[in-house]
């Protein structure tokens, strides 16, 4: 089923019905402003990952405001961005299969897409799938710095597989995808900067060893919002992907953020929601639960209301433990949601906001594109 | 975005792309048989909820095997299965808004609607919202039996609600909800029939208070897959809403079900995944992470295969911790979900599966049905 929009442009915010996904284009519009002037110095190109907003509209934003182009983590995501515009995208994840290698290689013929490796059959499936089909793509050979997820390790381990992908004939080797997701959420700015050093070593070394033998490594991508500070001035990554700061969330909300260089974004997406019942008088239920705002990084934070705490997640119920917060049935709150990235994934529209008004409604074009 | 089917009818198994959300349609005929078996001799209505399903197509059979309409948690949802052919809805819960409840009334015209209410406000806004459209509705004073949810509490509470919806022209006053959410996943037998008893009081004295002035109450609705069997029996509840039945997951599954008497169901419901990655001896990492399959409940199990067992989830990749497995990347397995129901509002299509083949593809009829 294709969901009808929420709201119309003109609507006055307080009359836009609940559950919905906000969008503030002010504070949007300036995170992004923010963002461009942070990288300005650093000389690193910019793939801000699209996996986060899941938007075409985003994306060419981004662009305009001079992005080479996005990273995604799906093949349908890749497809369904290019399908609304975007003409270089990075799938930074690896892609196993012959049925999602043949779409990635029909899609090679309209755009730039490169895509990340950490296993020699899959390059052989890929430069298969590539000939097939008479494109070309970029492969990045993906390094474990310290995520433990996929990759491969730094050094020799690197090297072998570098060497395979750039010997494919329907392959680019492009450079090393060298992410450290694990580091975006480590609370304090020592923590996050000692990890993304370690990082940064493994990447150079490596990057300094494929050279050695001769083989052109162009880019050493990666980087999130939490660090993106150390990998641009690194001198090894070449290319960042933060993208979670257009947005922000509660989770993002508790890394410490003062170190002097490290720009401050602000929240700038929200889940409106209706106060449904009230109960007790500490009692109250919203509208928004688990499926309209997404816990798997903790609750929600109610925005500009004090004395509200969002205490508990059911389905469709978000219960609030009341200090002092004044609310009764009907009235509408935003919600910051725990984490964006899943809770965007839920809806099919942003309600994009200015001045206590709908201004545009952006469609999320890759809502829902898991493979 | 609408977003294609994921396999065809007659596809093997082994060829549909990952992540997909299975239906093992032999393993949901025979729940759905095992839940019609058991309400047999219970004489009570049966009105099982698909907030948990959202299909119009799995709604239809369930009525085609006796029950009476479903349970919904939304407006949208109501919608999405009324055009779908369902004749007989009750929104177990509280709809505020007079956007939600014009469409409540609208809806009232073309199929028999039920909702529940535990503010007066609300019940003059509802009786006029279908007054203004020409329509009647059932009203379902929802009580607390336990939850601490939304409800007005048993007893003179409930029993002024019950008058004034009772004194709507345009409302029925259908009778009492008496749901016990919280019931549902204590891990003991001897928990949930304790907390069911008390539910069964305080449902059972407030009905007899409401009966005793003259009003009718003939419904008391309630109960979920933890517990009907005690509501079923307890000589109060005149309909169950147990749902979660026909897919179960692993946050049921870790139910104690030994009593004799509680009939068993199956998992029918599974994330098909691929393995991605495989990094290290004990670590494989497969492509269905928390957009894929909702953790908020635990992780995911991995079915039918020993020694793998998924530790971590991101958001779109899945860590499996191996001790003896044997998987290699290409390789696809079985997920049961840590919680079915948001993990079904993730994905657009049903893939039905008998026999190793795709039988049929059901449209999740109310997916990102929220508001």
């Amino acid at each position: 089923m294709l969901l009808p929009a929420p709201a119309v442009p003109g609507l006055p915010l307080a009359d836009v019905d609940t559950p919905a996904l906000l969008l503030d284009l002010d504070a949007f519009e300036r995170n992004l402003g923010t963002m461009t002037d942070a990288l300005r110095p650093f000389n690193v190109r910019w793939r801000p990952h699209a996996k986060w907003h899941k938007c075409a509209e985003i994306a060419r934003r981004q662009i305009a405001a001079g992005a080479v182009g996005v990273c995604v983590q799906k093949t349908s995501e890749a497809e369904a961005l290019v399908a609304g515009g975007v003409q270089d995208v990075l799938i930074a994840n690896e892609v196993v299969g012959r049925g999602k290698l043949a779409r990635l290689a029909q899609l090679g013929k309209s755009a730039r897409i490169g895509v990340c490796v950490d296993d020699a059959g899959v390059v052989a499936d890929l430069d298969a799938a590539a000939r097939a089909d008479g494109s070309r793509l970029d492969g990045y050979v993906e390094l474990n710095v310290g995520a433990n997820r996929c990759g491969v390790e730094p050094g020799a381990p690197a090297l072998r597989l570098a060497r395979i992908v750039s010997g494919s004939a329907n392959l680019r080797f492009a450079g090393l995808q060298a992410y450290h997701g694990a580091a975006q959420h480590l609370r304090t700015i020592g923590e996050r900067r000692e990890a993304i050093a370690q990082a940064v070593e493994k990447a150079g070394d490596t990057r300094r060893l494929i050279e050695d033998e001769g083989l052109a490594c162009d880019i050493v991508t990666g980087a999130g919002t939490g660090t993106f500070i150390y990998e641009g001035t690194s001198g090894v990554y070449d290319e960042l992907q933060a993208g979670s700061y257009i947005f922000m969330d509660v989770d993002y909300g508790k890394n410490e953020w003062t170190e002097s260089g490290i720009p401050r974004f602000e929240h700038s997406l929200f889940v409106w929601t209706t106060v449904m019942s009230r109960p007790t008088a500490e009692r109250g239920v919203v509208d928004a639960g688990l499926k309209a705002s997404s816990v798997d990084s903790g609750m929600p934070r109610v925005a500009d209301v004090k004395g509200a705490e969002y205490v508990q997640a059911s389905d469709e119920h978000g219960v609030l433990k009341l200090t002092g917060a004044r609310l009764t049935i009907g009235d509408k709150l935003k919600l910051i949601p725990g984490h964006c990235d899943p809770t965007v994934n839920l809806y099919d529209y942003y309600v994009c906001v200015r001045g206590g008004k709908v201004e545009a409604i952006w469609p999320i074009t890759a809502r829902g594109a898991v493979w």
